[in-house]
């Protein structure tokens, strides 16, 4: 096998509001990479095949004079990495064997070489569920442990009770929703499209609604209000959300989805409330959990998926050249459920 | 003896900024009781000898349609009333003998019959440490208990952390001071005057300031940020103590003492840092904790309080004709500490 092209995608300028194909997020062809003959040095050689897309990566790409976001930020010409899966190609590392699956932080190119010292950041997927690979960035993956491990942390769900998911039919959301239910608590979702709403219903929760045509106060003052409520939103929502919290109510931070492409924030005015209220609201990202929970994560939720016990959905961005115009779309919740980069074929 | 006057204070109009004198508050003294032979059914007979003036009182003066408080409000008419201490007179009740000094919720009057039912609401201060009986309302009163039970169910103080305590000086906020130098924190601590900065320093925070002369935001920036926010002011402070909490910090909210008195909120713009620093957040008020903590704290802080080693400052009000106008200074912070009524001599 000669040299073939290892195309990337770079963070060519730091976008204000939605990142612009070719401006903020350049697909750059002119490296090339002969896999066959490039040298290991006791390291390994990745072929990427899937890549998560996510809406935190917005907050990568602000200026790292910005401190307040918990992943650190791409400095320019940077190539963009996040969590993805590849197939082991070449290796030095006995426990990353040629042909092993692997689940790490990969960055958005087509092969990568790795050095011995990035192999405990990768993990082998053995599959013996035969769910479909992308899962696991997805429903497997960093947003089903976001749910999961945040509801099972901070919920304290007591049958009977009722949580509002803002976001719902995203990949976060849906997870919490499904879990919510099998916890015996009522649930209400939002989102942003009837196809959504669709989605969000065959899920079973009690009530979706569109964000967009429906008043979210009101439908949540007819569903009697709510004990816990999930945020992947913040701002107005956040605000209308503790106006219906009932007394001793959670609230669960994961993103503020409002607030990564604008400039102007939204002031929560209704603070007050989680004095009167008892109210308890968290921030949490899955990292600082991730010990706790992932053992019986891993051991439940694969088969769940298999059986279809866990529902999830999926969009496919074919190909990294792509990237760059899904981005925005992805950030304003056009896709239905988790967005995945098909870098290659198995 | 004969019918004595028997005045109280009234609402006699519902206040949009700080109560006036005169106006939303009356003293009334178109009543008289005789206490020697009115009736007691069962009952006991209380002469006031302290009630507590405190900032919460203000949101009962306001419309109940407002469901926001924790405290039911006043209709127009009603007596005023709050915790305070009696003596009773006469009585009907064995476990309330006349002579004792019992604490219990009072109205704004100089005796008050109560029916037998109230007894429970009771209960007799023994004060076998000899403490000055107004302490009761205070420092060994709910705002003691506030401080005290708040920091011990939500402070997760571990030593060497640091914590600001907005009104330092106040009545909660000096319990908290003391308490968190007692586990080994680092505080800060602010307050509205040269006078009660001298008070804090007088309690041995580490660092006491004006925040009407000092920058709030620089300050607890010099002090290398808090991990611990004792909030009893909301709004804006709430803000840049938010912005000033190291990652997985906690925010302990007691009280919205900046809302009190206004009509339009400020609208708090950096929650997005809840998230991406792991905060926690959380309303409480002190009723629910009293079971958990009050032995302890009775079996303790008396002692402390009579030693010295838990200090305090009381600022009496004589007479309930002055209420009414103490009223404004005390929620606009012009008192130094604890604000008590003595109604009568015991």
């Amino acid at each position: 096998m000669a040299a073939v092209l290892n195309p990337r995608l770079v963070l060519s300028s730091r976008p204000t509001g939605y990142p612009i194909a070719g401006k903020d997020i350049t697909y750059d062809t002119t490296r090339t990479i002969d896999p066959t003959t490039v040298e290991l040095n006791g390291g390994f050689l990745t072929k990427t095949l899937w890549l998560s897309l996510d809406p935190y990566l917005r907050g990568r790409m602000d200026d790292p004079k910005l401190k307040t976001y918990y992943a650190p930020q791409w400095a320019l010409g940077d190539t963009l990495d996040n969590t993805g899966i590849a197939v082991v190609v070449r290796s030095d590392v006995p426990a990353l064997p040629a042909g092993a699956h692997v689940m790490g932080f990969l960055p958005f190119e087509a092969y990568t070489l790795h050095p011995a010292s990035s192999a405990d950041g990768f993990q082998v997927i053995e599959n013996k569920e035969g769910v479909p690979l992308s899962t696991y960035l997805g429903v497997l993956g960093m947003p089903g442990e976001t749910g999961w491990y945040g509801l099972e942390e901070y919920g304290e769900c007591k049958p009977g009770e009722s949580i509002y998911v803002s976001t719902g039919a995203g990949q976060v959301g849906s997870v919490v929703c499904q879990l919510a239910k099998a916890k015996g608590l009522r649930v209400i979702a939002s989102t942003g499209s009837a196809e959504k709403v669709a989605f969000l219903e065959s899920l079973g929760v009690d009530r979706a609604f569109n964000y967009k045509t429906s008043s979210v106060a009101e439908e949540l003052k007819e569903f009697g209000g709510i004990d816990i409520y999930w945020d992947n939103v913040g701002g107005q929502m956040l605000e209308t959300a503790i106006e219906n919290m009932k007394p001793f109510g959670r609230l669960i931070l994961c993103g503020i989805g409002s607030e990564y492409n604008t400039e102007e924030k939204y002031g929560v005015k209704n603070l007050d409330r989680v004095v009167y209220w008892r109210l308890k609201m968290v921030g949490f990202v899955v990292p600082e959990l991730r010990p706790k929970y992932a053992d019986a994560f891993y051991a439940t939720a694969p088969g769940m998926v298999a059986r279809g016990e866990l529902k999830y959905s999926e969009e496919v961005v074919e190909g990294l050249e792509r990237v760059g115009d899904a981005f925005a779309g992805m950030l304003q919740g056009r896709n239905l459920g988790k967005v995945v980069v098909r870098v290659a074929q198995p």
